[in-house]
């Protein structure tokens, strides 16, 4: 369980405590809420992310996510689903580039660092891949 | 693995759950359908949670969350997707304050009584927060 | 962790990994992008599943399911919450038939065999349910 505070950088926190822990492959989910949010999808066409801004808080309905080396570094690798705090409760989801902690993020990471797997370069979709 | 019944109220089942089996922290996710729901935000400004009534089918696209101590007893912090059961799919999103069980409700709790964490009060932001 | 490859068909690949791995009770989440997807609700009037078809790519904001034993073999249920890949990031949830694999799928999945619950039957519902 790993609890970030208001005005942490989700992602780069993240990495940081893996990094110092020496954890190098994990799966995690958590809840809490968060805002300056750069937030996105992969566009197989242009082989690139597109990704959108949003400055306004969100509370994280779903966050999932996995950690894997990449060139020998724990690299964080999160998806969420973040709903608008006022009455529409309504849902935007995607890959979460980085995201700064509102009230709190709830982070419960399983440690699998008896594994051992890397993101290695993927030429078919242009994207680092675990391989296992 | 527990399995929640039609009718059973997700959020005082999960608790008295807890309680009876003495898990007092832990982490959860699960699948299902649920009725007559309360879901709702954090609001920040005026520090009070805002909640809305829900009282059709959902789908429980995604459900995550957390048991901690407060004040000695589990309390279950829990954040869930619902989507509409008609052609729409369409998802509300947020923390979910109480749900009754509308077909099942089947959800993977993992025990983390060897650690011990509690919430108290932050008073920054206005809500009891996990101090591990 | 499983990554599943561009083309895969998320559910019958999942289901033939625990087939063969002799996994019969598990939980699982993930995170990735499918395509020609089969997603829809159960409809408790009348006690059957409504599917609708997307053929877009969407990314996987969140995947959630768990695998019980139906007539002595593994069945897979999953419910996903997908987000469109275009600006407005907007999502559809609920449950996952079938869906294929449209960059990657990573799957982090909690091997639970030394348990044994299987689905039977529920009248009540019309579905079979985990009977633990």
């Amino acid at each position: 369980m790993l609890v970030l505070e208001r005005g942490e950088e989700m992602i780069s926190t993240l990495t940081d405590f893996c990094t110092e822990e020496g954890i190098h492959n994990a799966f995690f989910q958590g809840i809490g809420a968060v805002e300056q949010v750069e937030i996105g999808y992969y566009d197989l066409a242009t082989r690139s992310y597109v990704f959108r801004q949003e400055d306004a808080v969100f509370e994280v309905a779903s966050l999932q996510g996995n950690v894997a080396l990449v060139d020998g570094a724990p690299f964080v690798h999160a998806h969420a689903v973040l709903s608008r705090t006022d009455d529409s409760c309504a849902c935007i989801g995607a890959h979460l580039k980085q995201a700064s902690v509102a009230v709190t993020l709830e982070i419960s990471l399983t440690d699998l660092s008896n594994s051992s797997f890397e993101r290695q370069q993927d030429e078919a979709v242009g994207l680092k891949l675990i391989n296992l």
